[in-house]
């Protein structure tokens, strides 16, 4: 088969992608509607939650025209590369807006499937809404690269039109970048918001109707853990694939190992996603193990994604020059796997109650807040010890298995493949991973349309299975987003040096030398700007929330009558999280990941690399400790809720949840915005080496 | 002068610094001391410190053999090497040795002088008593260290003599290790314990005689505040001296200007040592601004060491080969006094309660322990980038201030020698470091032994002075820290690439290269060394708070008579940290920071180098992160206990003293850890490089 063959497969596999979406959303809508008393609440979720993206999307679309400009200025590409880019971010976008359309679809319907048939019925549902956003992320990202790279394969050399791809890559980390940090600020001020003043101080159970943030904290849900979730995995998904085909164009050039191995990483999304498809059939509930029906869809698709490349590797790689031992590629492949699937339990051990990282933060919970606090730092720092020993352990290996198959360079490739190995099931991972907060929405629209007990339960059960089911595939999404962006350092070396080389200079950037000054300077810089990122995350998200409590009060105050419930479109105007405030927290992060790599690129290339490596382990570190200590310490109140140690109401609850308050702008602002942040200087560094050295 | 003179004059002004210490121990001793009542719990405090000192000693000697025989084993440097190292930490121990008995002398006479002249007659005695502790490090390190070097190049060759000069280093950095982490983690197990079961839990005041865990915090201050601290210090400052002799010895050879090149760090410490001392008596309180005392002294030491280096430079260096302009020295000496001082404001900034993060978190904790929390640790990361921007800014300053004043290869003798800038005035530094905790045991003591509300209110103010200019002195030894690892860095590369010249090797060593897999590995792991490393401290301090919450509940809980007072040496007795529980916090690090590097070395060197750099950057990052976040909380508790947003026992002030204990193992324990941590890494790459590469 000729190699581009490949690309078109792979259009074909991301339009696959596109029919299973399309098909679980006809399926969600064909499962019944509930009754006014639901659609109520639900209605409020879904105006807020689509309120809330449109105006995200403005920001972010002001943004695009301004790198647009950007682009077409300092780039000599046309108007390709702008083409391109803004491709990438309408596509990224696209996505985000059908995943809420999904969800915000499906938890009522979930809701509904569990008054009628309980858990097993309303599973499907949930998951199904979850396959739509997480098919629709898939699938857009590999149809939408597969086509531009045959657009501009068609039109231009092969060097310009890898280069552009890396628009397309920035495009989507434009919107990721706005999308993940503006919603995750927005949820997690609701959700603290939510709780402190519902829950702790007015002594209302969660998702009470009377409490006036409870309708903001389920639009939370959807804009952070749907929409921002998936902008984070859309962007990692398209850094998986722009890093290879760079590394390979530019490293093996034209020959027929150079085509091929451009192709390559195409392929093997086609081969993860097709598996995903067969995967998602999987999940079905069988037994009395719920999650295990969650887990069957993962891992069945990571088992055939696998016997689909060992196959693969074969009829791409045999018998090509260069190309010593094509089942090199496959283990590099295996090893992001594994990366993806260690990452994946490091969270779930330490943030899942059915171990012990959990289960001591919720016995130190009688001792009061501090220790649950400092449990719960510690266990997160460890799991982010642990995270990142895997990732090194897998880049070894992956290095090592590059080298053996393509003995000429072919280690650094051997590592951009294993990106594109952890991220070729990231249909299915993403599917999981929407679920949480599809299954929380509609334990929250049941709480709040007062269903009876059974129902309640129901529901319970299923947002229970997403708390526990959901590090998991933020741990995977952590994984991948940590090889994609090792891979997309070694891939930006290999573009400046050829940029510099078509500029009429020699290589400059042969090393990145932590002993050369300016390297240094960088790299120091590098870990800095992550912790002022974090630290203004935390900030804006602690400062939204403040504004929310101080709103849930005022509404309190008023007068018993608004503590006895009202319509709910009422209260969900009144109490909002101010969109100015997130704004606010946006901005300075948001210019930050893009104006200082910028800057120090066109000081000193060099530098950059400093600045890019000392961002990326600071960042990676960082990022891993939040998520998961949020991670854990949620899961330990809800342990305590559940009636450990005191059960609600309690000393040991209070305690569980001021760590669960801490602990929820960590794992679903500040820590996803880091691996955002990362991954979008990474992208700018790609797409304007050519300017830097120019 | 003979180059070899200034060894000489380095001696002579660390034994005129332990002869200041001397004279400060007399004043203090001759300062009247406190009757019986004063003498109980004092005696109490004095015994305790002592009896964990000389315990945690055994351990550090036990560890020190073991070392022993690695360097007699490892490396074929004969006895001189093992003897270098076993001075090391003999001199480290000492003057741990001598901090505490002063400190412990000087708290009670503090005490006594408070209550006949106010605070006026009390600062001078608890400020000698500090300087005991400031100028017996500086000197021991100083005159140690020349001494050393004058012995070691009387014997052996040039090289021979630096490389072991090493060793004393390595010697001081081991016994750091366990008096710093090791004091750290009984400090905030005992001031955490005291807080939460006494303070809030018990509703008994700060330091009240009837809280058992009293005595335990209180020693905790002597073994953390006034040892470790030192310990740390003295780490720093060998450190920042074995640097550019290592570095000078291996680059300029024995030319005219390695000579001098190697000398200049000891001279440029004999003169801040000498302008320490002279602005030691600078400290005497005038008008009404107490701090203004304390940072006269630093600061009048800092402008007469630039007056001194200003003719030193020219002194050395004039007309000699290879020079071109000596003012260049005087520049980078400078850069790293800047450093220090920018990174003691910024810790100022941020914790002092005159400034806006402190005054902040205050008024968050009305709204609960969530608020204090976030914006704690957000205004930690914020200080961190802060500082090591400044820490950046101050490496590009000096490297180009060395390389103008020596165009070959001067640049980054230029950074080693802003290490000695930072550190020269350490005498000075440590000394105001050494105050706070003095001060606070006075406090203490005045406390339990009930004396009137006049002296109590003297020794409180003393105290909270000790409070605001603490977090100067932590700055400061953190600018000087980081400063020292990266001058350590440079040096190590050098020496590596000597040891492998002299092995028949080529350098292996050129570059650290972030690119090269096994170095990008390297980096990966170190980084994520460090996490955890600090989650393993705040876990153990945490679980000793723990164990001592349990131990006062118990004293509580057996009955009335407990709570009305008892004899203070039965107390002490009774209620104390587990050396058990400190011991099992201490082992697991200690292996990490040794074994590690060691290991590593052996396999790679240049993975090593990346192992140091991931180490180094994320090292300095969570440091001062967490030191800073300590400090703002533990000052936004005093100042919610001095009656902002409803003082003693509101809930603001319950949220304030959650943070005050979260932040208490971050800024003693984990901080100070992390820092002496990787300055070990450092310390072991050194001593063993000729192994890696033999």
């Amino acid at each position: 088969m000729d190699p581009i063959g490949w690309a078109y497969v792979s259009v074909g596999a991301g339009v696959a992608a596109l029919a299973l979406a399309a098909y679980s959303a006809l399926r969600v809508m064909a499962s019944p509607a509930a009754g006014e008393r639901v659609q109520e609440p639900a209605g409020a979720i879904r105006d807020g939650a689509m309120a809330f993206l449109l105006r995200e999307y403005t920001w972010a679309a002001a943004f695009v025209v301004i790198m647009s400009v950007l682009i077409f200025t300092l780039l000599d590409w046309g108007w390709w590369g702008t083409v391109a880019y803004v491709l990438g971010a309408v596509l990224s976008a696209v996505a985000g807006l059908v995943g809420i359309s999904a969800a915000t679809a499906a938890n009522t319907r979930t809701a509904e499937a569990a008054r009628q048939g309980g858990v097993r019925r309303a599973l499907p549902v949930a998951f199904r809404g979850g396959a739509v956003a997480g098919f629709s992320v898939a699938g857009l990202g590999l149809a939408g690269l597969g086509f531009a790279y045959l657009v501009l394969h068609e039109w231009l050399e092969v060097a310009d039109a890898v280069e552009m791809i890396t628009a397309v890559g920035l495009g989507g980390s434009t919107v990721a970048l706005f999308a993940c940090v503006g919603g995750g600020i927005y949820a997690k001020a609701a959700d603290v918001g939510a709780d402190l003043a519902g829950k702790l101080e007015a002594g209302l159970a969660e998702d009470d109707r009377r409490n006036p943030a409870a309708i903001a904290d389920s639009v939370g849900d959807n804009v952070g853990g749907v929409a921002g979730f998936g902008a984070d995995l859309f962007e990692t998904y398209v850094g998986s694939l722009v890093a290879p085909i760079v590394y390979a164009a530019f490293v093996f050039g034209t020959s027929g190992l150079g085509v091929r191995a451009v192709v390559f990483p195409l392929a093997v999304a086609a081969v993860g996603t097709a598996a995903s498809i067969l995967g998602s059939f999987a999940v079905r509930p069988r037994g009395v193990k719920l999650a295990a029906a969650l887990h069957r869809g993962t891992y069945s698709a990571a088992v055939l994604t696998l016997l689909g490349v060992f196959g693969l590797v074969y009829w791409v790689f045999d018998g090509v020059e260069g190309v010593d031992h094509p089942l090199g590629l496959f283990v590099a492949v295996a090893a992001g796997l594994v990366i993806g699937l260690a990452a994946s339990r490091i969270s779930e051990v330490f943030t899942s109650d059915h171990h012990r990282p959990v289960k001591e933060i919720a016995r130190q919970s009688g001792a009061g807040p501090t220790p649950v606090v400092l449990e719960g730092i510690s266990d997160g720092m460890r799991s982010a010890a642990f995270s990142i020993s895997a990732v090194a352990a897998g880049v070894a290996g992956s290095y090592w298995a590059g080298s053996w198959a393509i003995p000429e360079s072919g280690g650094f490739y051997g590592v951009t493949i294993a990106a594109v190995g952890v991220g070729s099931i990231l249909a299915i991972t993403a599917s999981v991973g929407a679920f949480a907060p599809i299954a929380d929405n509609a334990s929250a629209i049941a709480q709040m349309s007062r269903e009876p007990s059974r129902v309640r339960e129901a529901t319970d059960s299923l947002a229970a299975l997403g708390g526990a089911t959901a590090p998991a595939a933020r741990g995977f999404a952590a994984g991948s987003a940590a090889v994609t962006m090792l891979a997309l350092l070694v891939a930006w070396r290999e573009l400046v040096n050829s940029a510099a080389a078509s500029a009429g200079r020699g290589a400059v950037l042969d090393t990145i030398n932590v002993l050369r000054p300016g390297t240094l300077v960088g790299l120091l810089l590098g870990g800095g700007c992550v912790f002022l990122i974090a630290a203004l995350n935390v900030k804006a998200a602690s400062r939204a929330a403040g504004r929310m409590i101080n709103e849930v009060r005022g509404r309190f105050r008023e007068g018993p009558g608004s503590r006895k419930g009202r319509a709910w479109a009422q209260l969900a105007n009144r109490v909002n999280v101010p969109a100015g405030t997130v704004l606010r927290g946006l901005l300075l992060p948001v210019v930050m990941a893009v104006a200082l790599p910028l800057s120090i690129g066109f000081i000193d290339v060099q530098a950059l690399g400093g600045f890019l490596v000392g961002a990326l382990v600071t960042g990676l570190l960082l990022a891993v400790s939040m998520v998961n200590a949020g991670g854990a310490w949620s899961n330990a109140k809800k342990l305590v809720e559940v009636g450990a140690y005191g059960g609600e109401g309690s000393d040991a609850h209070e305690a569980a949840v001021i760590g669960d308050t801490i602990g929820d702008p960590f794992k679903d602002s500040a820590g996803p915005a880091l691996n955002v942040a990362v991954k979008v200087m990474m992208m700018v560094s790609l797409v304007f080496a050519s300017a830097f050295v120019g």
